[in-house]
């Protein structure tokens, strides 16, 4: 077997772990470092000095190079490095979510012309192998359901809001010192990086490829300590869920927070968990558990990938056109702020209850995703009462 | 493509399950049977009657057959179908968990010698994908713990008794009327078939291979009503739990109900459901969930190991010399039975208590797995009463 030799951009959290794995796979596989590419060459490294770059061309031009790994932050530049190694034949591995989930369209143009392999898994749930698992096993079956806890960081907070009663900028902050959540949380805390995640897997798993502004996502920013303690007073708990559902021909999707009780599986998930369930005619409900994020869990998806590129692996889901997206979906919510105007801003098809607890205004009612989306929810927060969805047909269909 | 032309050996709960899927996949692949192999051929079946046969050389003679399916219940006719088919480099695909763990050794002589591909995900844990996660994945990992409900029967009349506090016959009963169990229920309730899964995962995740013998497993056959409910009282269940454990350079299994509480997973495990469980170094633990046997989820792993060979799969994981398989460990165990005498058949190294309770006789202690091997326990209760395992150094893990 020829030798793989990694042309690397990024050296963070996640770069750094495959940096650990790849050392400690040398004995076993014929895999080297031949070059990394670095924004800041004067910061002290795990990698040895000789094999690092601040030029990308360096990398490029190294025709001993025949793998690319993406790990940088920037979805736009890590959206040039991932073309331009496809444009020149050059297997690639990435794992970052936002660049694939916002140039998704652009990137399969670009397989299809090029047929270079591409691999994400480490873009989607860290260590769990959801990707390889839905192109392995999920083809042949028919999905009707995929969710789950797809942020460790907002699953951290979540936890740490429950279990010790602390509030939510101080979790933030403690999440922040353990390395989970980044100096600017905003992707995580209100739910962008869960809805790129969702967006990917809406192709991976129902062949949809839908722009990442029709999906509907909100976090947790806005979730009060009296949130919290009234969910806990009546045995539940919030989760930051995602997840996608078929009816017949129609798929909805989003991210938002939800109630759950003590018997479902999501109580359990605590920490920087996450897990994805699958529901599908022969297979029935699957689910897979385990690390979302950080350096060693995601650094093995990312390796997972190299050797699936090395083995010829590729993504042969397409997208498939039977199915269509659609927001025009009911669910019921309850949303809260301090300012009771604020609450004025979700359109509501039925209102159900308006009270006042602690400070905060509540309201409880059926609304459209639809409507959600075009709703300001900067000063709101916004939970699902329950796990239920309404498809516009008035069929209502109560999901476990 | 060239069309795959099965010949398949069995037409039971899962050739029927995955008869479906083929035929509903007709159209996304070029796949059809071409023969299969019954027993009786009078007997009515969905498959049309002029490709069934009751003489096996009408597959291995067919020359257009190339890809033998076996899914029959004797394991030794089981092998001889698997060893033909490789002997004929016919790649083989399998899901029969006893003929793997007994002829192990003997079909990987006969994979190296031929090259043949042979595919058996079907065999272990029904739907859930372990076999696949554990090539794909943990080939780059180091794996110190797998456990888990691999027993789909014995966890749904576990369930049955907690739940409606019926006792272990009408539950194995009910299990027999849903299809569940077979009629000889042997295999399920004595730890059997969770001792040929754990055989094969002792292959495929720490590559050994050790002979079925040498695995202690016991199941639930003695367990008692008050069993179940003294457990309940206590906020307590059983389960049936395989594992397997690796201390520094030594890995020690076993078979054997476990007390759990609420707080842990398989807790919440119910009904025919199975996990696995594994726990490793940069991916820390991980958990896949799912129907563990029946007609459909079983038949999605056989037709995913078809597409596997189909698309030139095979397994990689090799036989491990660096690691030793022991049963000089220690576990803390409690016995029960209706007749005293019977416990003394169990050679504690440290007796804890003896007591009596509604007409049983318990006792709680320490015991090697080694004494246990040994032991007759055809009349015992055995049941874990913690996770811990303590290897003969007298380093003691607390494992979680």
């Amino acid at each position: 077997m020829k030798t793989i030799k990694i042309g690397q951009f990024g050296f963070g959290c996640v770069g750094e772990g495959l940096f650990d794995i790849v050392t400690d796979q040398k004995k076993n596989l014929p895999i080297a470092y031949q070059k990394i590419c670095i924004r800041d060459i004067n910061k002290s490294r795990k990698a040895p000095l000789e094999i690092l770059t601040d030029n990308p061309k360096d990398l490029f031009e190294d025709v001993e190079i025949n793998l690319i790994v993406e790990l940088i932050n920037d979805a736009d530049h890590a959206f040039k490095i991932v073309s331009t190694a496809i444009r020149k034949g050059i297997p690639v591995v990435s794992a970052n979510k936002k660049m694939i989930a916002i140039y998704y369209g652009e990137i399969q143009k670009l397989i299809a012309e090029y047929k270079t392999p591409f691999l994400y898994e480490g873009a989607v749930c860290g260590a769990i192998p959801i990707l390889q698992t839905l192109e392995n096993y999920y083809q042949f079956d028919k999905i009707s359901k995929v969710e789950g806890i797809f942020n460790g960081t907002t699953n951290y907070i979540l936890t740490k809001q429950f279990e010790e009663k602390i509030p939510f900028n101080l979790a933030l902050k403690d999440a922040q010192a353990k390395g989970f959540a980044e100096v600017d949380p905003t992707s995580d805390i209100d739910g962008l990086d869960p809805k790129y995640k969702l967006k990917i897997l809406l192709a991976h798993s129902f062949g949809l490829d839908v722009p990442v502004d029709q999906i509907f996502a909100t976090g947790i920013r806005n979730i009060s300590q009296n949130d919290i303690s009234y969910a806990k007073n009546k045995g539940l708990k919030y989760r930051l869920i995602s997840k996608i559902i078929k009816h017949e021909n129609q798929v909805c999707a989003l991210v938002c927070p939800i109630l759950v009780k003590e018997s479902d599986l999501a109580y359990k998930i605590d920490h920087e968990n996450n897990y994805v369930s699958i529901t599908a005619e022969y297979t029935g409900k699957q689910l897979l558990y385990g690390k979302g994020a950080g350096s060693h869990p995601t650094g093995i998806a990312v390796f997972s990938d190299i050797t699936g590129v090395i083995n010829g692996l590729s993504y042969t889901k397409s997208i498939d056109s039977n199915l269509s997206f659609t927001n025009e979906v009911f669910i019921e919510i309850l949303i809260s702020a301090q300012n009771l105007k604020l609450l004025d801003n979700v359109k509501f098809n039925e209102a159900y209850q308006v009270y006042e607890s602690q400070g905060y205004f509540y309201k409880t009612g059926k609304v459209s995703i639809n409507s959600l989306l075009s709703t300001v929810t900067d000063d709101l927060f916004i939970g699902l009462i329950n796990n239920k969805v309404e498809f516009e047909k008035g069929e209502e269909l109560l999901l476990v």
